[in-house]
């Protein structure tokens, strides 16, 4: 079964649907919808909802075999998919995505991490060297990359984001503070880490906590 | 002026602003609401709100002046405050965090990092020693620290959430992939990079570009 029409919201809670039945696999062998909504603290409609738009194996009254759900989410989210990415940013940041495994769980896989500074390129950052910028469109192209991730500071960021969409890229995680200006065929998924900031900086001083 | 009714949306995006006016503050002295939405993509009437919100300094036809602004969104978002946090996890996404100096423009103090691995305890992360987790407690009291940062993997991110809430901690930046329970007063903040993994590679997949 293939779903559809699955929101950008349901989307975004699958995997964690996914990482908590891999969790619990081997002593959970079925699972319903209100015990899985009950262990993450969610609301039970919107995970049977969830759940009942990327697979048909559930059971009235059973729920689902947690094996075969965990089979149906990892089918919907393309985790046995390769997706080849580049990163362009080898700074702390860039370097601590490129040594994170848990991205694997997710098909994706990082070919290369490159750097406009010339005194960053040529380093090693985990098992990689980072490349110059001049290698990009080529490992692109080897590579079928079509992920870009930009782990510059908001200044090069557009910048970087120029040349990735330049090289065919299609889908850019940002991770840098700024709003980037791609075409209409290329997704932009922006990680604020700032904006998070604000919010649980505002909810300390609104609770008298911050000093 | 202290704005009461922000919606977290425009929190959200506030630091968005802020980033933009200081990488820009030399070269334009007075700033629209108009420009600053075009420089940033986003709406005219969205960002002329957010600013109205937070600043009572724009003047019709002439905008904010671009240093006043500044100074009420960095008020606002309390980025002279000093908020001293807590690390749980030193592995590479916490060490990234860690050494990450952007933060230091909100005001974040990352007073010191522990790990609930012996292995880990007693090693240099920065500029810092990572603890073992029995400190933490102390080290909470005598920081003020009111803010936890997880950065532990999945199966172990309730406890360390459980052993911040105990200690006090009232707001959690939880980078673990996991949804975790919390009394009422205690904000959570989850930065799931696997949804947003999730998000790209559908858009990739749905467009062919996965392999």
């Amino acid at each position: 079964m293939k779903a559809k029409n699955v929101s950008i919201q349901t989307l975004r809670r699958l995997p964690l649907y996914l990482h908590y039945l891999k969790s619990v696999k081997s002593e959970t062998p079925t699972i319903s919808a209100t015990m899985l909504a009950e262990a993450l603290g969610a609301g039970d409609v919107q995970v049977r909802k969830d759940l009942g738009s990327v697979s048909g194996n559930g059971r009235p009254k059973k729920g689902y075999v947690t094996e075969e759900l965990i089979v149906d989410l990892e089918d919907y989210l393309g985790c046995n998919d390769r997706t080849p990415a580049v990163l362009i940013g080898a700074g702390n940041l860039g370097r601590a995505l490129l040594s994170y495994n848990g991205f694997s769980d997710y098909g994706l896989e990082i070919v290369a991490a490159f750097d406009a500074s010339d005194a960053v390129a040529g380093t090693k950052a985990g098992d990689k060297t980072v490349l110059p910028m001049s290698k990009l469109k080529k490992v692109c192209e080897d590579s079928g990359a079509k992920l870009g991730i930009i782990t510059v500071p908001a200044a090069g960021a557009q910048d970087a984001c120029d040349k990735l969409v330049s090289c065919g890229v299609t889908a850019i995680w940002n991770f840098a503070p700024t709003v980037l200006k791609v075409p209409p065929e290329v997704l932009v998924e922006n990680e604020n880490l700032a904006s998070s900031l604000a919010v649980l900086s505002k909810h300390l001083s609104e609770n008298g906590a911050a000093r």
